[in-house]
């Protein structure tokens, strides 16, 4: 039988489609081949060896880590990682710098202690770290509002022994609207950019690198005057939230957590058990925290630790208990490092488990 | 320096005041001991067998465990074991089976096949389960919602060789108000538990135990008529919603994740490493996801996965890039998990390093 792997796991556990993680890496390979723009994939998403190695043999140019643990565990596959993340502390500049020499480093940062700090670990080092400077494009998280910040920052970076001047990068985390919408909103981000980037030529500055590209805005991310490079994140695995703004297919959705129904005593719902433990409790894009990969009109409507309550008022399909479900979080990134390895299956086949190696920091 | 420890970890990193831990043990056996209630604490919580050993050394009769793990863990410490969760497949029921022998298991379900497969495994492995059934008080998660409903589980599991009726179990988790509203809404809760009660004396099945309990109506479980046990899980640790109604005073909050400000670039915000993968972006019973333990009129007003966004505009503190704090979380079960380990301490002094063994399933 064709089941007997997916009936053999114990649940809840992780499942990876490796058909569909495969066809999303060509599909994202292709666009940023025809546009021109470098690929360098978020590894924060699956944080696994196996599947930073896959995105670098599709034709990542290298990848990007948000903490140093992420770092640690893709240095083993690519030797071009960018830290999208301010490293504050002894023990991460240290780290950072123990890093294989082979390693080209890059560094995404928004203020002068960091950058400060960087540079004298890279001193002592003796390496040279490159350095993007972090704007920020409307989501108000981190970086430098106005051209005139970044342009300070990019100057002490450029006259700053031990970093290396490499560019700008955002993160325009913030826009997650239909497909259909976007045009305009990347309009605006397009104009944003322009003004940073103006600036720095302007002072003699000119940026080799201009990174950004979200999974929301991927597909419009050539409409960025500009853009050298995008950094998304989840579309390799997907998840609901980015189905339900149209970046991803549901049939681009790689990545689920099988369940067993537990309970079907309460009239109209059908509890089952991937809990907030599973799948994480995080509000999404449409109501409710899941819905099944095989009948996506059953949503997840609510989870407590262990227990995730389909809403089946919907459906005629009234599952027995011990029946299995497949669902899809409303959000890939936090899920997937509430488990310690990863079920690889092509179709109900299993053909690998992936440790998420880069859980934790 | 009282801080070098602190200091010395890489950020976010969960840490546990002992002393606090101690004073939340002596005051819920305090309380089972006053009103003559059995104390079960759900170990789902913390998760470690460390706690598990001191909440039986603090006068515990047994605990509760929500996953397998979580039992094999605490069987460890425990020889009481109450698996409040229905255990549904072939590896479940063998793992149960396979506790050592010196553990009295009961398990609260809510359905007969989970009743018959349980008395299978039960029989082929030569033991005798203790059976809960489950009652739903409103809560509408799992748990049978009439007493003749109750009645026919009840009189199933007499009657069935491999295991054995203890009871009746109910977890009355929608109740999370302020403690001043609590007395009436425990008045409804007890009249609910009577009528199960009632129709179980009179079929002549008296419930030997009858276990209910959450966190937020602790101090108010002596009120439930009937009641003989109590399950609180994560007032050995407490967390903001915990604070938030009352359930504990802030000064009972022992669990808090260190974090390192790294941002401070958006005016009237803070940016700390301490995410929605270290917290977990969770919402809770107050607008945000956690507050700081030592400022906690300074909350976390929003969460991307490696950054916590504090908003400082209603205070004068203005911390340095490199600054420490701690996060107390909405919901400290969910966040433990998240850690391979706790660090352990009392005041700013290293005393222990917890593995969160029960992390997992």
């Amino acid at each position: 039988m064709s089941s007997t792997f997916l009936d053999s796991l114990d649940t809840p556990a992780p499942l990876v489609d490796l058909d569909r993680v495969e066809r999303n890496l060509q599909r994202v390979a292709a666009y940023a081949r025809e546009h021109g723009l470098r690929w360098r994939p978020h590894t924060k998403t699956h944080k696994t060896e196996e599947l930073g190695a896959m995105q670098v043999a599709a034709g990542a140019s290298g990848v990007t880590v948000a903490t140093l643990l992420e770092a640690e565990v893709m240095a083993a596959v690519s030797d071009d990682v960018l830290l999208a993340y301010p490293p504050v502390g002894a023990r991460k500049l240290a780290r950072l710098m123990a890093l294989p020499s082979r390693v080209r480093l890059t560094v995404a940062l928004d203020s002068l202690e960091v950058l400060e700090g960087l540079a004298r670990a890279a001193r002592d080092a003796g390496r040279t770290v490159g350095v993007l400077v972090e704007v920020d494009l409307g989501m108000r998280r981190v970086g430098l509002r106005s051209p005139d910040e970044a342009l300070a920052l990019a100057r002490a970076a450029a006259s700053t022994s031990g970093v290396a001047f490499r560019g700008l990068t955002f993160y325009a985390g913030h826009i997650r609207v239909p497909q259909a919408e976007l045009p305009a909103v990347m309009q605006s981000q397009s104009d944003a950019v322009a003004t940073f980037v103006d600036a720095l030529e302007s002072a003699g500055l000119p940026p080799e690198v201009v990174s950004g590209g979200s999974t929301p805005t991927l597909w419009q991310s050539h409409t960025v005057k500009g853009l050298t490079e995008i950094r998304p994140g989840l579309n390799v695995l997907n998840d609901r939230n980015a189905a339900v703004i149209g970046a991803c297919d549901w049939t681009e959705c790689a990545y689920s957590v099988l369940a067993t129904v537990v309970s079907t005593a309460v009239p109209g719902q059908v509890v089952i058990d991937a809990g907030a433990k599973a799948l994480v409790k995080e509000e999404g894009l449409a109501p409710g925290y899941g819905v099944l990969l095989d009948r996506p009109e059953v949503v997840v409507k609510n989870l407590s630790e262990e227990h995730g309550l389909l809403d089946v008022s919907g459906t005629t399909w009234r599952p027995r208990i011990g029946e299995r479900v497949r669902v899809v979080p409303n959000h890939v990134c936090v899920s997937v490092p509430q488990h310690a390895r990863l079920h690889v299956v092509r179709g109900d086949t299993h053909v690998a488990t992936w440790e998420v190696a880069a859980r934790g920091w």
